[in-house]
């Protein structure tokens, strides 16, 4: 975006994404005055170094204080507390946003702190990498990915349009839906491929001490992919399992029986089954190449 | 390697492997001679289109006849009929060798076959993609990957060290092991991961139709990743896990186990649990990226 979009954002949490954030707003916007704020007196001094905030503050309150963006970026388990630190410091017009994976909750916690002449949106950037922290981020994280925007029915349009429309600046193609039906996509999606690889991953540790080495010697290609999501951050992973609870036992429950299914079929030698389902997944992954999310 | 290491090389099976070592020999050693062997026309066409053997031929046991080294490399399924096939062909000092990603059952369906002259070095470089087929093959594919040797106990240690000796000239680094240690490290690093990629991604084409495309749509990183893994070749899957099913089934109730944990302690909200098991396999990655296998 060439033109100033917000005069002031205030990033409370300032992670892998929220520093990206930061990093891209650098870049498009360099008149946005962003505030920084973190719990950790060592993760402020790490963003100082970077230069990616023009202020920080550990405190959220003061840090969303006069912001016309205030953008949640911690992880799930603080939003609550944060909601009620922030929302008299809110001013007038004022839009509150977030990054959470998770939206139903987000909306649980968030919402009813919202001072009335506040705009509350929402959204989820589906973007990442397995590493974490302000170092890690980057401003062309977004490229390319879908963002999703889960506002409450009573949130006006123009705030959801102005969101839309700073992620669309930075390369994500941004999309609206509930919360309830993003929640159970990202649980089939995100969480619980995420939650199979710190299974895998802990199976392996779980191993005889001579058989583990090796394992994590010969790592062959599937099991390093696995152990490269299994690297994520276990704070926000954790909080992220808890607060999508039921979507995320729904679609294990479904797994589980999948799994058993092929078991059942390796068992007894039912090499037809196996090459039937092999060949129907293969199809699937040319659905996303063609999707463009490969 | 620069010395001509192998006169003739005839090559069983010449999909993403096997013509990967077709080019890596015609790059590195040009005088050797390569027999290309597939059993579908379609495939020898598009060998002799790709130029990568000096010759071609549908019957195992013409290719076979007067090579120095015999490299199988189809599915496992077609190996005790090749291994019959080809035993009268073979003559006196050739090495047979293969590829196969399981190896107590290639031993099992080959060594009834060898005939007293000739050298048995069952082998598995530890490399591949999810592409099948001779256009996907590369010379590079073997680089930096582990070759894993398990020759019986009867074969001398001179043909297992010019195989090793020919891997590890394309990059590979060799080691010896027994066949039983091999199916159990493999089922573990690259069996289970596949399972259960395949698992995840037939969940996900079980899905209700509408949550099914949004799924393919936005595929964020974990499920991506997975998808590329169930992309591989379905016979030659199907076979491995028909072929190594005790290790398999051993290590997939281990995996349904500590998947049961974890569902069990997001049920009851023990983010602790949670928690301590991701830190712990954010270590593991660490590991493996040590062990330069990342």
């Amino acid at each position: 975006m060439s033109e100033k979009m917000f005069g002031r954002v205030a990033l409370i949490g300032i992670g892998l994404i929220g520093s990206s954030l930061a990093r891209a707003l650098r870049r498009d916007s360099p008149e946005t005055e962003i505030i920084a704020c973190a719990r950790r007196g060592e993760t402020l001094a790490a963003v100082q170094r970077l230069g990616i905030a023009d202020a920080t503050n550990h405190d959220p309150a003061q840090a969303a204080a006069g912001a016309d963006l205030v953008v949640v970026a911690t992880p799930l388990s603080a939003y609550a507390e944060i909601g009620e630190r922030i929302a008299p410091m809110l001013k007038d017009g004022a839009i509150l946003s977030d990054v959470g994976s998770v939206k139903q909750a987000v909306i649980r916690d968030l919402q009813p702190h919202v001072p009335r002449e506040v705009h509350f949106v929402p959204g989820h950037p589906v973007a990442g990498t397995e590493h974490s922290g302000p170092e890690s981020g980057f401003a062309e994280l977004f490229r390319d990915r879908w963002c999703i925007l889960t506002p409450p029915p009573e949130t006006a349009s123009e705030p959801v349009t102005a969101v839309g429309r700073m992620w669309e600046s930075f390369g994500m193609h941004v999309v609206t839906m509930s919360a309830d039906h993003h929640d159970k996509v990202l649980a089939m999606t995100s969480h619980l491929p995420h939650l199979i690889a710190y299974t895998i991953v802990g199976t392996a540790t779980n191993l005889e001490e001579s058989l583990k080495s090796e394992v994590i010697e010969f790592s062959a290609s599937g099991f390093r992919d696995f152990t490269r999501i299994a690297a994520s951050d276990p704070v926000m992973w954790r909080d992220i399992f808890l607060n999508n609870r039921e979507a995320v036992l729904e679609i294990v429950q479904r797994f589980t029986e999948d799994l058993t299914a092929l078991q059942r079929a390796i068992r007894w030698g039912e090499g037809d089954k196996l090459q039937e389902l092999f060949t129907r997944t293969r199809a699937i992954r040319r659905s996303i190449i063609e999707a463009k999310q490969a």
